[in-house]
């Protein structure tokens, strides 16, 4: 085995389990480097065990914070002992909640609500294929929750809104596994770079006029069958990779 | 283009852009669906675009909820006809955002913080190359984030959990995108199914100690380098597809 240098390693939530036995495996590697723990929270029982640490090891610093408040975060940089300088992040806790909230969690209650009718229509109708015709739910996703291929990194990098399509690719492929066996089809499908309001604006022209996008996705639609199930497609029906 | 036969659809926020693209196209089809739209909000004047639809089409049926009121998604569902069942999921709004704030805004915000630190770390460190010893972002994700392969599935179908764990995977790939110039080596991590009280119980035996986990981890931080950032890497260091 190689071995590791680091000069200083800040492990969150070390009070027990897999932070706590990362925390112990540094603390006895040869050159072992400086720990900070940060907010600390666990089991009852725990805290001994890094009382029991941290009375061995000078180089263990306990670092309280809670995660859940960012001024507690930024206390917590400087209490490492650099002055902090300015977040290259533009993304807050509000933008993150609002933006999953919006595009992976309503989708998610709405498809829950309205499921007891897509199945009670897939029941009543012939055979057992998969199709738009018969039951579907089909989540509008976009390229950029791509994991694989963020391709238009270069035009946004809005973090939350592609953490939210990634996400809302995992519903689908959970809502796909799920609804099976009640015969509703799955499908996460972007719709191209479309000319609304909200396709962005800048020197590069958005290739599709909505109508344009809209006779792709009905094609599309139309076609989806078995084997389209648990996919992430484009309006030309193009898989696109997770 | 092989026709469409759906007898109803549900269009959510259609007051503009794709989506009322998407009910203009529905109704202009040869034996058009009876469609049906929900949220309606957008743009000033385009209320008028949706009236006009609606004086034009019978089979247009305006459904008014707010996506925000679980109870009004109920209350719409019922008034598309149909008695609601019991909800087959189990994740609400607030099991959503519990989780998704724990597992990927949390390490969003922790890594902004200290992004300034680690910056200035890797300029301290001489050459260029990418790795633990110089600076690196290792978001511990989970097997179950994988979209491509939710191969443990059959055990535990928590949504909440799998979506959280795909975005913190998207936020991994978005760190390493824009930290690679600063010399940041960012990777997403997969321990294993190790034997904590999280790691849950049931006929399964989990697999792993924490220790074994951990060696094995480390191993793979000290051999992490250029190659690795923007890869999604189990304990043993093999790549998981995202």
């Amino acid at each position: 085995m190689g071995e590791l240098h680091v000069l200083s390693v800040l492990v969150t939530g070390a009070n027990w389990g897999i932070s706590l036995g990362l925390v112990q495996n540094l603390l006895g590697m040869p050159s072992p480097p400086s720990v900070g723990l940060c907010s600390l929270s666990g089991p009852h029982g725990a805290a001994s065990e890094v009382q029991n640490l941290v009375s061995r090891h000078r180089n263990l610093v306990i670092i309280l914070l809670e995660v859940t408040d960012p001024s507690s975060i930024k206390v917590a940089a400087v209490r490492v002992g650099e002055h902090l300088g300015a977040l290259l992040d533009n993304e807050t806790l509000e933008d993150m909640t609002h933006v999953y909230t919006t595009n992976t969690i309503w989708p998610l209650l709405m498809d829950q609500a309205f499921l007891p009718l897509l199945k009670k229509v897939a029941q009543g109708s012939p055979g057992s294929a998969l199709s738009c015709s018969r039951a579907a739910i089909i989540n509008m996703s976009s390229y950029t929750g791509s994991i694989t291929d963020v391709y238009v990194w270069e035009y946004g990098q809005v973090v939350s809104y592609h953490c939210s399509k990634a996400a809302l690719n995992m519903l689908t492929k959970c809502q796909s596994l799920r609804y099976k066996e009640d015969d509703v089809l799955c499908t996460a499908l972007h719709p191209g770079w479309v000319q609304t309001n909200m396709g962005g604006s800048g020197p590069h022209k958005l290739p599709l006029t909505v109508d344009e996008s809209m006779r792709g996705m009905l094609k599309v639609l139309s076609s989806l069958s078995e084997k389209d199930t648990s996919t992430f497609l484009d309006w030309e029906g193009k898989v696109i990779p997770w």
